[in-house]
């Protein structure tokens, strides 16, 4: 089945330990798209500039994505600068210039309208609640969101926490949401905000899911998972070259898969979690989209087996 | 079949968010025996103080542990002193008195010679070094060690690495003793040094297992092993009490499991992996070594299979 995403597409300059890259294309909208586009139909709605070139929409077109909802505007595209020369984990954010994006209005074509899975990249919570807004038939709704949100605009957040079936953000996000430092409470206080269910995702060391007692999308046999966690391991990777867009593209993995699958059963969900990792692993391989622009499907399959193999007794 | 420890039997004064303890029973050896004697014989080689007191040794006799090997000296017994308050996850060295420990000499019993199976928890390399070469016989060598000796005492503990069918260190360790930041390079160049395979932990999210080309103990299918590594991951906690021998307690479960079933084939390390996970989590669950004076071999195996659960498609 279809999902819609909302997001940036934008361009990145970087540079990590492993080079330098000027304006190559970025942005969660893109990585997520690029992600999901290996398991199920996706369509985009974004903003870009000028410099937002038939080749870059290329990028995305050769992998079926269906760009239609992107808008192309007067001026430039959303440009981040950031280094991970100090910290491969953690990116330091040098200029975010917004261009196009600050006076970004989504608005979904029609021939988007049946979607059935909607994710809510991280952007201004604002916009994120006024797409969900028009856009009340779908299965599921999934989204995530970052640091300057949750610090700066709380209440804007909060009215679309409640609306999610799954919010997937990272350990320090998740500390920062629920000012608890402890992983277990921080993740119940979370989704006593709102959402459903939580992936908090640890870099290098995978991701684990949590659920409350309220029911996760359409899932039928909430009750088994319900109680516990769910834990997927990250891939042990000799070459991290850019960690751009990891998050995005597990985001894009495991939404891709559920999207594919239609249900939400524990298995589904486990299995999810799995394609997330393996495509939050091929991401950080290579420079931005890089990776995923040569990545095909029997690749995923096999780092699948791979990641089984290395956590399974 | 037996495991023979060499390494501190101390007192611990600490503090974390959960509250405050003055000179409770602690030291690398105490905890790693506590959690090896659920599965294994243990024999403890160390020294304590005449602050030592019967009930302190009872501790340790009652969960069947041999300790003919701990040497009463003149004066007080080794006490850490530390703090959690900063950060639950890396302890804050206030301070450390050696006390009897400073002249510590282990001597092997001769009730201790026949053990198949040798730990060299963390002490000085020079003293690890000695009870190696009591124990040419035994069918494998694991150890651990620390950021001083790593950083002070290089040369020494190379000797000790070289004889090592495993080491047990965590994150910081690796990246400190290969000067190396990515997790898998980092892990190829320890075993370089010597070990021919590594567990490294990773505190919360588990511990990864990794294997050298060279024959791991006993081990007949070296070839499975040689290649992948294998992830465990750490089970969710609500309650973090005291993160005090968390890594004596997985490497206790870790090594107690292997010399429990006498082979390493690759089946047996990733449930050592298991079972090393598990008793690291009971281990912070209350001050010191109380979790572990409760257990059950039942709660274990229930704990085991959660674990399970929470990994597995």
């Amino acid at each position: 089945m279809s999902i819609l995403v909302v997001g940036s597409v934008a361009f990145d300059s970087l540079e990590t330990p492993s080079g330098k890259r000027e304006k190559i294309l970025g942005g969660a909208a893109t990585h997520f798209s690029l992600a999901a586009s290996f398991f199920t139909d996706v369509r985009v709605i974004g903003v870009v500039g000028e410099d937002f070139l038939p080749e870059h929409e290329a990028v995305m077109t050769r992998r079926g994505i269906d760009t239609a909802g992107i808008e192309h505007a007067k001026g430039l595209s959303f440009h981040w600068t950031g280094s991970y020369l100090k910290d491969l984990n953690a990116a330091d954010t040098l200029a975010t210039d917004l261009n196009v994006f600050a006076t970004f209005e989504p608005k979904i074509p029609a021939s988007y309208l049946d979607s059935d899975y909607l994710f809510l990249a991280n952007i201004d919570p604002v916009l994120q609640a006024r797409v969900r807004k028009q856009m009340p038939k779908v299965k599921m709704v999934a989204g995530d969101t970052m640091n300057y949100w949750i610090a700066a605009h709380r209440e804007n957040l909060l009215k679309v926490l409640a609306e999610l079936d799954v919010l997937l953000i990272n350990d320090g996000e998740a500390r920062m949401l629920s000012g608890e430092s402890n992983a277990l409470r921080a993740a119940q206080m979370v989704m006593a905000l709102g959402p459903k269910s939580l992936v908090v995702k640890h870099g290098e060391y995978g991701a684990t899911a949590y659920f409350s007692t309220r029911s996760f999308g359409k899932l039928e046999q909430t009750h088994e998972l319900e109680q516990r966690p769910f834990r997927a391991p990250g891939l042990p990777l000799s070459d991290v070259v850019d960690p751009t867009g990891a998050g995005d593209s597990f985001a894009g993995g495991f939404y891709g898969y559920i999207a594919s699958q239609g249900v939400t059963t524990p298995e589904v969900v486990r299995k999810a979690m799995f394609y997330g990792s393996v495509m939050g692993s091929f991401a950080v391989e290579r420079f931005g989209t890089e990776r995923l622009q040569t990545l095909t499907r029997a690749e995923i399959d096999e780092r699948f087996g791979q990641l089984r193999e290395i956590s399974h007794l």
